[in-house]
C-alpha cells in the first residue's frame, strides 16, 4: 500500500505537468498509443489467453457468470476497436486552455475563466480490458492522471494493455508517471479510501458494483447505478410511432441501461394500442408484467401479474411491466417516483404535454417521440463516453470529454488592491463582459 | 426525524414544480420575500433579542466566542443589507430553461442540452441569519428547493426570518412546501444523512465546521475548509507594486479565506524587497514568520522563526509566515503542495513566468499582479454568491447561481428507431451543431 500511495503522489504531480502540455504532443502520444496496440497484438491476445483460462475454470466451478467471462476476451477484432477508439479521441477538439468566459472588472483587471483538466481520476472496473485505452486517451487528451483498479480475473490483460501504452506514452515524450495500475490484489478499498488525492472516480461494472462504490467512498462518483427507464404513451400519441418505438426500446439492445423497463399507457389509448403491442412483444419474446387494467385489456395474451417489486426493477432482459395511467401528470409523478433519473420517453404529439413532460420529468434525458436507446455518448455525437451519469451535479447523462474537465480563473491585473474598491471614495467595477480569448 | 424526513419528501416533490414556475411569478415572489422583510423589521429585531441574550450570557460563561456572538446580532442595518440582496438576485437573468446546446443527429432527430435546478439543495450554517434569505433568494430563482439547517444559538432569528419569507412565497402564489427548516435540536447528522433526497449541500461556517461536513457526509458538498493563499515575488516583479498588492492581500481584511497567508520571495529581489516589505508590515502590526534567509535579511526587524507548521496555517489574522525560493518552479511546486488550491497570486512583469504560474498552479483562483482579496462572487461580478469552492468538479471558485443548475438531455424525435442506425445498411448521424433555442 505505501508503494501505491507514493506512485499516485508521483501521478498527482506528474498531472500538474500533464495538464500544461499542448495539443500536439497530446496527439502525437495518443497516435503513438494507436500504434503500440497495433504492433503488440500478439502479446495482448498471449495475456488474454491466461487470464481467460483461469476464467473458463471459475466458470466451471460457478465462480464466474458467463456475461463476465465474455466482458473479458480480447480478440483482434477488439483490438482494431480499441485503435479506432483512440484515433477518435486524437480527431475530438482539446478542452484544455479554452476560454469560457471574459469578464472586465475594472480597466486593466480582466478576469477569464479557463477551462482545466480535473487532476487525478481514479478508474474502477470489472472484467473489460477496453477500459484501459478508452479512459487512457480520453485523460491524456484532456490533461488528467490516471489511476486504474481492474478486476483480478482480467490482471494479465489489463497489464499488457497498460504496460504497452504507457511505453507509448513514454517513449512520445510525455511521462508517464501519470498512469497507475494498482495491481495489488486487495479488495477495491485501497483505492476508494485514496479521497486526498484521487478528486474523481469512474466505475465501470455492474449496478451493484457501482452502488458498492457509491456507497463507500468519500471521492465523487460519476456513474449511474440504476437504468430503469419509462415510456409514456399518451392519450394523443400516434399508435403506429408508439409501437416502433416502444418496442425498439425493449429489444434492439435490452442487456444495456437505457433500454425500457416500464411502459405507461394512458387509459383513453389502451384498448387500441395494447393488443398490438402485445403482439410485436409476444412475436419477440418479451414477458409482460401486467397490472390489472392491462391485465384485463391483454386477456388473449399470456402476461405475467406485476408485483410492487416490478415497478422498481431493471430486467436488463426481454421482460417489460405495464402499467395503465390516467393521465400525463400522473405518468410524470411515477416516473419521478419509481425512475433512475436516467432516461424517460413520452409519445404524443400534444405540444403541450410535450412540453409538460419535458420540464417536469427530473431525469437526465427527456425524450419525445423517440427510442430510449439512443441515450448514448457515441449516438449524442460526444465521439468517446466517459460514461453515463445520473448525478445531479457536475456532468450529467452521458458524459464525453466535458466531464473530465473543471476550470480555473485567472485575474490579470496591473497591481489594483481591494481597499480602492471599498469605502467612501470606492472605485467601481466595471463588470464588463467582453469578447476576448486570454492572452498575456 | 419522521416528521422532518416527511417534510424534506415534500420539498423533494415540490421542487418539480418549483423547477417550472416561470421567470416573472419567481420574480414576484423576490419582491415580495424583500418587502416582508421590510414590514417585519421589529419581528425580526425581537426575536433576535431573544437570541442575544442567551448569546450574551453564553460568551460569559465562555460557552461561545465574540465572533459567533457578533455574527449572530442582526440590526435594522443588516436587515436593508438582506432586502437589498434578495433585490439584487431578482435582477440575476434567470438560468432555467436556457438552450446551452443544440444538436442535430439526423433530420428531425434535434438534442437540445437544457439548463435546469439541481433539486434539493441542503444549507447548514452557524450563527449567520442573513444566510437564510441569501440562499433562499438564489434557489428560488434557480427553482431549487432548500432544506435549513441553522445552529441553535440562531433558532429564534432564523425561524423568525423563515416564516416572514415563506409565507410571503405562498402569498405570491408559489408553494412553501419547497422550503423546509430543520428545527430540531438533533446535532447536524440529522441533515447529513438524507443523501436519499438532498443533492447538493452548502455549508457556511467556520474551517472546522466545513471539514467536519465534508468528512460525514456522502451528500456532495459546495465550498472550502481552507483559504491558505500565498503570494509569490518573482525576481521580474515591480517592487512597488509587490509592496502595495501584499500588503493589500494581507491587512485589508485578514479574517477572510482570500487574505494572504504565506509570502515567497525570490532570492535575487529580496534583498530590495523584504526591508520595505517588513516595515509595512510593522507599520500595520502584522507578525512576521521567517524562514532563517528571510530572517537574515530582516535582522533588523522583529520577525518569528517559521515552523514547518506554519506552511500550513491559515492565520486568518495579522500574521503572515515568508519563505524565500530560488525559482518559479520552487514557488509553483510549494503553493501546490501547501496551499489549499483557493487563490495564488505571481507578482512579475515576465509574461512567460506569468503564464507558468497560470498553468501550473492547480488553485480555483490564480492571479497575476492583484490582491488575492479580489477572489469573491461580488467582485467577480456573480451578483450573489452561493459560496467559495476548491471543488475539482462542478463548480469552482467563488460561485454564482451557476453553481445551483445542472442540465437534461432533451431529444426531440418523429419515431427514429436506434435500429435502423445499426447494422449494414445503417442511416448515419449527422451530428450537426444548430443554432436554435428549444422549440417544439
Amino acid at each position: 500500500m505505501t508503494d501505491i500511495i507514493e506512485q499516485i503522489k508521483a501521478a498527482k504531480r506528474a498531472a500538474i505537468v500533464l495538464s500544461a502540455e499542448d495539443t500536439s504532443s497530446k496527439d502525437d502520444a495518443l497516435l503513438a498509443m494507436a500504434n503500440a496496440l497495433d504492433k503488440n497484438r500478439a502479446r495482448i491476445l498471449e495475456a488474454n489467453a491466461k487470464d481467460m483460462q483461469a476464467a473458463e475454470e471459475l466458470k466451471v466451478q460457478g465462480k464466474m457468470s458467463d456475461a463476465l467471462v465474455k466482458r473479458l476476451k480480447v480478440t483482434d477484432e477488439k483490438i482494431s476497436g480499441m485503435i479506432d477508439g483512440i484515433e477518435d479521441v486524437v480527431e475530438l477538439a482539446d478542452p484544455v486552455g479554452e476560454t469560457m468566459a471574459t469578464l472586465e472588472l475594472d480597466s486593466d483587471l480582466v478576469l477569464y475563466q479557463m477551462r482545466c483538466p480535473i487532476g487525478l481520476i481514479g478508474v474502477i472496473f470489472e472484467s473489460r480490458p477496453d477500459v484501459v485505452p478508452q479512459i487512457m486517451s480520453l485523460c491524456l487528451k484532456s490533461g488528467n492522471a490516471v489511476a486504474f483498479k481492474g478486476g483480478s480475473e482480467a490482471l494479465n490483460t489489463i497489464k499488457a494493455l497498460f504496460d504497452i501504452l504507457t511505453d507509448a506514452i513514454e517513449e512520445a515524450g510525455i511521462s508517464k508517471e501519470a498512469f497507475v495500475l494498482m495491481e495489488t490484489r486487495d479488495d477495491i478499498s485501497s483505492i476508494l479510501s485514496l479521497d486526498k488525492y484521487i478528486d474523481l472516480l469512474i466505475p465501470r461494472g455492474s449496478n451493484e458494483f457501482v452502488r458498492y462504490i457509491q456507497n463507500n467512498t468519500k471521492i465523487p462518483v460519476l456513474g449511474h447505478a440504476a437504468g430503469i427507464c419509462h415510456i409514456y404513451v399518451d392519450s394523443d400519441a400516434d399508435i403506429d410511432l408508439a409501437l416502433d418505438v416502444t418496442l425498439d426500446s425493449k429489444i434492439q439492445y435490452p442487456a444495456v441501461c437505457n433500454a425500457v423497463e416500464t411502459l405507461l399507457v394512458n387509459r383513453s389509448v389502451a384498448e387500441d394500442f395494447l393488443p398490438e403491442m402485445a403482439e410485436d412483444f409476444a412475436e419477440a419474446g418479451v414477458e409482460m408484467r401486467a397490472d390489472p387494467d392491462v391485465k384485463e385489456i391483454l386477456s388473449d395474451f399470456s402476461t405475467v401479474p406485476a408485483k410492487e417489486s416490478d415497478w422498481d426493477s431493471e430486467y436488463n432482459d426481454l421482460i417489460i411491466s405495464i402499467k395503465m395511467v390516467d393521465s400525463v401528470d400522473e405518468a410524470i409523478d411515477f416516473i419521478n417516483t419509481h425512475g433512475s433519473h436516467h432516461t424517460d420517453a413520452i409519445i404524443t404529439e400534444d405540444k403541450v404535454k410535450q412540453l409538460q413532460f419535458t420540464k417536469l420529468v427530473d431525469s437526465a434525458d427527456v425524450f419525445i417521440n423517440a427510442s430510449t436507446r439512443f441515450a448514448d455518448g457515441y449516438r449524442f455525437g460526444k465521439g468517446a463516453e466517459v460514461g453515463i451519469s445520473t448525478n445531479k451535479i457536475h456532468a450529467r447523462g452521458p458524459v464525453g470529454m466535458e466531464g473530465l474537465v473543471i476550470y480555473k480563473y485567472v485575474l490579470v491585473g496591473k497591481g489594483q488592491m481591494v481597499k480602492d474598491y471599498v469605502g467612501n471614495d470606492a472605485k467601481k467595477f466595471t463588470h464588463t463582459p467582453m469578447n476576448r480569448k486570454f492572452e498575456l
